[in-house]
């Protein structure tokens, strides 16, 4: 009600819709940015991406989209990271079949690299305010970032790290994933965009998806150490792969996922495939009714179809067994494929 | 034999006194670097420095002077590397009674920082060639090395680390300990200073204490696999404290040190009052003679004084007895005070 409100207020915006149904559903903090906003004082915004593939897909539109509404609707700063040394540390192992790939693009840190730029580009695409949007990949931007680097590495021990990427006793990890940590917590610190911020001590706050939850526990955790505000954080979930619950849409598997590259008619083809809540017979249907939880079309209707009371006409119908699974699918490719058209 | 053949032909210099008498005493490759050598081709030399204080002592003047005489024999481009960032990962906790100085320069960071700035310049008072020397500070040249830290941090696993620096199981290390060891690996790695060097692949060499020898031989492991040379390497020994054998020169430990801004007056007091190899008496002196192995005068001889066959006149005239404790301090504090004075 008080984000309603403040959001009225700036931006005459309502809540965005993932908002209300409860999609990005839990948080750190986040009343402190509200109270800031109250008192008139500003706050930023820090998402960010890791670079695996060239392209991206649905799944990465959920915090985009999300994040632009949250920079219009607060008129906040935003700055995204774009990770091509995680990528390297983490998946830079992953060579077989590869050698070719990377030799053309000099060595494996710059595929990555080759990656961050790329996506980079789909990150423009989304259209945030230029004026207020600052978007860096770490190689490239490390030298400003790297005394802020220090003191997390100098306040975060092994032990904690192993904690949070569960390495086991026997397992040989390599410096680059302990050291990495430090780089995703320290653009919560205002002070690592000086220039940008023009030394202004802004509050950070982070939508991002819950499995990075562990990260920023981690940097709420040495903050104040370091001088710096505790970040703030939304926690979205999920969004489903096409093969159902359970799956995450990823770009490694090109099955789950629609990509941000798909033509309509791919669109169209993915989403008719994808995992149904319907029954297998008409007449099992007509009597029982979907099961919206599982049903992949519904699941993405409801992070993309903006209005309220069509989403609850089809939940209603569907659940009920009078709309079919070909219907729903039907809708689900109509408002998917003009966003992704907008995004190309 | 061949260094001193091709440091003749190319300086017209002879070997350098602590080359000849075994203080440089053991190396990887050098063999490597004359070969270079002798086919024309350049290489170039790495040195550093761990700002753990404002002011250099005597045991500093080692590798500085050794190098600077490698620089001019070889006529080779060389690199310094200070390291802030190494001494606030393994010094930085150090808090008590110090927190008035760190919030004197805006942090504990911020305070080693200082230090290197400070080293810099007793560095530069060496008098290196300035147009083939590039001194430089971690935490403000990290942007161009990054790329060669993570392909470094990504081959070495925290076992290997932990091997190094001997870190029992319970101890809870930070991460800044394991990140580091690859920073002070890159600077042998001549693409980290492609600007410097008109993207030429140079051999590199670095001469220092033997104690830095698990740092580089993690560096030439991974070498290779990095692309580049392994580097070679010239150890020396440690020159000891004023308290006599197995202290090492210590800048916390004043009372070990000669620092490089003391007075003659200072210098002839402390060398006076450092540990002997004579006897207790005179008679006894006469007619056992000195060690030479303990003195710490004698020990110091044989560092900086250049001449020798004086050298060998005061070891035979000290051994036999003839000689006694305070003429050689005498002699001792006479060839420090003009070193340190041209210094200064």
């Amino acid at each position: 009600e008080r984000a309603e409100k403040l959001v009225k207020a700036i931006s005459g915006k309502g809540l965005h819709p993932m908002l209300k149904r409860g999609l990005y559903y839990c948080h750190r903090d986040f009343k402190l940015i509200l109270d800031s906003v109250e008192k008139g004082e500003n706050f930023y915004l820090y998402t960010g991406r890791g670079p695996s593939s060239g392209s991206m897909h649905l799944g990465h539109l959920v915090p985009f989209m999300f994040t632009k509404y949250l920079q219009e609707a607060f008129d906040a700063p935003l700055v995204i990271q774009i990770t091509d040394d995680e990528k390297f540390f983490w998946k830079g192992q992953d060579l077989i079949g590869k050698e070719k790939l990377y030799a053309k693009y000099g060595g494996r840190l710059q595929y990555f690299n080759h990656l961050a730029r790329e996506n980079a580009k789909d990150i423009i695409a989304f259209g945030f305010d230029i004026s207020k949007t600052f978007i860096f990949i770490d190689t490239e931007y490390i030298g400003e970032m790297y005394p802020n680097v220090c003191k997390v590495q100098e306040k975060v021990t092994y032990n904690t790290i192993k904690g949070i990427f569960g390495f086991s006793e026997g397992q040989s990890v390599n410096c680059g994933k302990i050291a990495y940590p430090a780089i995703q917590a320290i653009p919560s610190f205002a002070s690592t965009f000086r220039k940008q911020f023009d030394d202004k001590k802004l509050r950070c706050l982070i939508p991002c998806a819950i499995d990075q939850d562990p990260y920023f526990r981690m940097t709420r955790d040495v903050a104040d150490r370091c001088g710096e505000y505790k970040t703030s954080t939304l926690y979205s979930k999920f969004i489903p792969g096409l093969t159902g619950p359970g799956g995450k849409m990823s770009s490694s598997i090109p099955d789950s996922t629609i990509f941000l590259s798909d033509t309509s008619k791919d669109i169209s083809r993915k989403i008719s495939k994808a995992f149904s809540g319907g029954q297998q017979t008409v007449a099992e249907h007509r009597a029982k009714g979907a099961n919206l939880e599982v049903d992949v079309a519904f699941q993405y209707l409801s992070f993309f179809l903006e209005d309220d009371a069509k989403l609850a006409h089809i939940a209603e119908e569907y659940q009920s067994g009078r709309m079919m699974s070909g219907q729903v699918k039907k809708e689900c490719a109509a408002v998917l494929t003009p966003i992704v058209e907008t995004f190309q």
